[in-house]
């Protein structure tokens, strides 16, 4: 950090009180020109006060997005095409965002010619992380500011102090701390911190935010289907829908059958346990029905080679590589594998549960078998069984015979 | 197979009609004298019957085991220290219960002095292949008798002739033929063929025999806790129960709560796919709160290390290689990981849904970093995150210098 | 195998004494047309040979093929983009040649109306399996017929006495039994069976046919430099060449030099071990110098997934996979991987030994550091090492707090 | 790093300049109380002119320590269980030292009631990195010094003026600088820095300490035995060595054959590129002998699981993570493995090369094969292998039939 000293930068501003403190301290303490760039990625908030308040805080440079198609088809249907799960269950909602607000930031940094970037992840996350590596990937000069990390508003207190001498407005519901944090977008809604804090503890009904509970949803079955082209969905119950309509929808669903709640203690790169909530309401039908439509079109080997890597790509994924060569291989793998996967399934929606009710494919591997091979006994000769087993059973034999029966080592 | 003669053969025996006509084929056809071999797994079916039957059909020696605690400690439990699933859903119900039929079969093989054993699976499922696989294993100079690939009863009537001719007892729900075909255990029960061999329609609910639906399941919540000791569960609700008790219990709870139905298209070992309806009540809660407590107490890269390999040793087990020097191998990796694996998980039942509402351990990572290191501000200063992002970032920030920015390729 | 009958037969003819009695075996015992094809793959043999014994057996439609150029630059080449090693050391030389005679001979059936193929595999080796594999991929329905699985002629005196009552000319050293099998191409050349049987004895010095002894060679070190262009080897010493013009030329050096023999114990797919004496002396300069071009090139991550990949993918083509949708998905990889792997490696070779003495690229991420970063500082902060270090060692911390010191399980 | 004060120190302590300036750095810059220890790893100095400097620099608490055997029997041969090599060819001879150095000094601490530990390793490389997350590995509370981060000794010139200042003798030959920089134990010397960073050029002859050159080696071959016990060297031509014993023994026949030299460009855990010129002599010998003796006594899938972790264990050996839970796990599948791994291996050693000339075990899967199924035909049958392909071809077959032959994706 040779030297600290920033002209221009461009901060990720949401309008909330916490980034327009960044914004006003960047301004004062720094002594920088601040762009700002706030982006609908689905986060369910009004992206004009945003730009009121820069207007307010004398930003020049306002940059206001609505990146929700980009968000979806080029970062979350990539990742989907895998079956991402990180540690087996969390569906990378908050992980998978911030490579696309990272990149965006950096574009516009090269466009107004601005030296650094901020962001108002805290010292303790991962966001910090996968911001920044996005960052220097995509511009390896910028300089960073991670204010949370640099400054001396080290409690509520101060914060709240520093935003009153600076004229920032403060809602009433912010005087006090949050009991908890949350991040949201169009895949999911994430909640941790302060009364969630003890694992043993289940969260409070308060925390949901993005679906009532299996309890509260209908009592009857929902039914539906998603058509998939080649490893990505494209309608809805026979309705072809763009990518980021196609999701809203799902979580419309998904939030009506009290789907995609997960309560999960993970593991941060930064080297932690953390506990977070997470709802996820389409991006869990999402997953179900991509997996339905592979399990008809994909070859197993094809299979079992993206389920043996999965871990690892969620694994870049959750720890912020999504702009590395590792993730880009992987993916050309993935990508490569998905061509057949083409077709439609049909799933009930009910209380909680995601069930597949079905699934056909012209591509389909299954009816394959049946049309091409049922009537002249080529394909499968049950003799040809037994050779096999003799084979596989080889070296087990071998093995036996030297005194290591049963595998033994 | 050089030679076919057979002098004694030790038959997996259930007493059904199919295992009967085998046994009197290998009297008849082959001139063997039949070892019957039945074995209580827990598939819910009566022993005795069997044993009559064996009796009646001059068998001499006749064994009839109760192995339901041995399944659970000796092949259920250790596969579920490794969160073992086949292409991402299937919890291996059938493939944990072949090893131990198998090398029972070869035990007593060996005590009788048999030089063959043999099994009722056909010629185009996976049965065959780890039945086979395991007996050569054992015992590498066993002669296997496979009648579904040798015989010529190749159609039902022709079995069914065969019955009659040799005066087996058809009851009369055996004449027609089943809608489909049940393979059952304390883990689970499946179902396929006939009925459920078109993917594009959702199962009948006749075809459920283990749960009843979420529909039907009870409008309220059933709370329990699971207790850990090592990575394998010990109490329910806090009473310390054997495997297969607990594993009894658990299935009660699934079942009473419409949990662990599964309808998958999967990937045969012997080159197909096919499509399995699975209810794996007790196992899916099991899951559930071994990952749960593995959560807290498992070290970040030991979680992740064992989740890599997960589906290497789920194709194992589920291709039939228990009984091999590779999954012994992974074994003893998962084993060494399960020391810490200890504590209390608490879980909300309802409506087919496993909520996780509670996790704690004394060996907790999660609070271990509150109680020690909150204060003294040693184990974390977020300055470090800084230079941890820095060096992370470098190899891409080099990758950019020279025109490969953002990992491009 | 439903039906023994085939009319028409595409079979891999070398002119040699088997697959001349093959082929009468397929016009007289099997009655059908038989087709040849027979390809320079560098095995180092006149092709003109087999034309006129093949017009000699009556053979109608006779294909001649000098394929050197695909085989190094469509085979050969991918496979040394992964830096692909069989268990560590072999080199794939027998294994990679396999699908392109495959190709060619499905492509031919295709062309003539045949409806089977015909190899001269014998039925205990990896090569029926690679090319069966590769004709039923390529052709799910066609016949393969496999004469050493099949006919009756099992001992050397049968064979001899078919070729003599067929008027197959025997070659007077074909009379007795070859000391060894050999299989050569352009990239290697392979003996086993018989004299080699015995792993605790060394080669005798007459195995080799394709180098000389280290001990033989020069006693002068030579020097040479390759160029790499995208993964590939494009010239020597500064000249550009072609793959298979570029091979032979490596072969000679690697010759002269004593490089490139092996003597391996290995695990076949089909269950068994066996001992085969490998010598590819091209090859064994390539791999060193496609490792070093790829140490200045490729990006950490990038180089170390590849190589967790690579025994897979060295699997995978060895077992016979290389016409796989697993094989491609992994080409697809290792393929994106390549496009910075381009520049100059000079190598002494000497008495069996390959040595690096340099490598150079306008993409070198080695130089790249220097350039960009030394005198800014803003790279490489030595603080920051300390802030990586603490948050990888946090979780160990974390582990050691709880009474599980230096990552005790 | 909250606090600095360090009140009681063990030091790493060679002797040699650097570390005198950071003992004396520590008694008068940090106030501590320092504690040396030093250890015998096979680096080739004497041991005592280190004892009598920390006299003469007032150190109280002196630990001096043959640790040969426990690196070799402890640290090495687990290692080379593995097979373990760096991105495919570095034999880790500075990684696996480090952990043992670390291991003792916080054994020391911990006996002497040492605060802190401090280590001579500079801020660029990987060994600041090795000691540390070992250090807070073992005691997670305890203080590391790292003085190279943290002095402002940062010129040549400076770090005399010091060593002036406080009396440190300074030897004649260490006024200039070194033109690069060694460390060197019983596994292996590495050399690199200053007159070695150009990559395009070949190292110097004078940069080899530990082997003359395979031009230098003698016309004549040297044939050698070594005999494994479940995985580790256990004798030398027949008779039985002690572990340290063994490895001096392999390196001098290494040394005096030009065997084991390594110019490489490696890719560091902090993030850069960097090259190294390394030798090991007795760990080149080692590793083919290990392989050998693998390739009769392991099992194909055991191998091969081997295989595929090798590039991961052998990556958290670089990087450090000795003591972690990974490492252990790993170690547990590997050392399971070695079961069976006995026997001798005969090799030839000439002028660079080492020569695998035989290989035997009474474990051997080779031999098993002959001895026991060879007249039975039982094993084995040919129509077997018919079977084992068709079943192999199906997925490829079904495939092919609905258009993506030969693996078309």
């Amino acid at each position: 950090m040779a030297e600290n000293s920033v002209k221009k930068v461009v901060l990720a501003y949401s309008g909330g009180l916490d980034t327009s403190v960044i914004l006003r301290w960047l301004q004062t303490e720094r002594g920088a020109e601040v762009v700002t760039f706030t982006a609908d990625l689905g986060q369910g908030e009004e992206l004009e006060p945003a730009r009121r308040k820069a207007e307010m805080f004398g930003v020049k440079e306002i940059f206001v997005e609505d990146l929700r198609e980009t968000f979806v088809k080029d970062f979350v249907f990539p990742m989907f095409r895998a079956n991402a799960l990180y540690e087996g269950q969390y569906l990378l909602g908050t992980s998978i965002a911030r490579p696309l607000i990272a990149q965006r930031q950096i574009e516009i940094a090269e466009a107004v010619g601005a030296d650094a970037v901020a962001h108002g992840a805290t010292g303790k996350g991962n966001d910090q992380v996968r911001f920044e590596l996005a960052y220097y990937a995509l511009k390896p000069d910028v300089k960073v500011v991670a204010p949370w990390r640099e400054w001396n508003l080290t409690s509520r207190t101060k914060l709240l102090e520093f935003a009153e001498a600076h004229q920032i407005p403060i809602a009433k519901d912010k005087r006090g701390e949050a009991p908890f944090s949350v991040d949201a977008n169009l895949l999911h809604s994430s909640s941790e911190g302060k009364i969630l804090e003890d694992p043993a503890q289940a969260p409070d009904e308060i925390v949901y935010q993005r679906t009532i509970s299996p309890e509260a949803a209908p009592d009857v079955v929902t039914e539906i289907s998603i058509d998939f082209a080649q490893g990505d969905a494209v309608a809805l119950n026979g309705v072809a829908l763009s990518p980021a309509t196609l999701l809203t929808r799902l979580n419309e669903l998904g939030r009506d059958n009290g789907i995609g709640r997960l309560d999960l203690v993970e593991n941060r790169f930064v080297g932690m346990k953390s506990r977070g909530v997470y709802e996820t309401p389409g991006g869990t039908i999402l997953l179900a029905a991509h997996r339905a439509i592979e399990s008809i079109t994909l070859d197993r080997e094809a299979a079992h080679l993206k389920d043996s890597l999965m871990p690892r790509y969620a694994e870049l994924i959750y720890n912020g590589f999504w702009f590395s060569p590792e993730r880009r291989m992987l993916q050309a793998l993935i990508d490569a594998s998905q061509n057949s996967v083409t077709g439609r399934v049909r799933l009930k929606l009910y209380k909680g549960n995601v069930i597949v009710a079905g699934r056909e494919s012209p591509n389909s591997l299954y009816s394959a078998r049946m049309v091409t091979f049922e009537d002249d006994e080529g394909a499968y000769n049950q003799q040809d069984a037994a050779g096999f087993i003799k084979l596989n059973a080889l070296r087990l034999r071998l093995g036996g015979a030297i005194g290591r029966r049963g595998g033994a080592l």
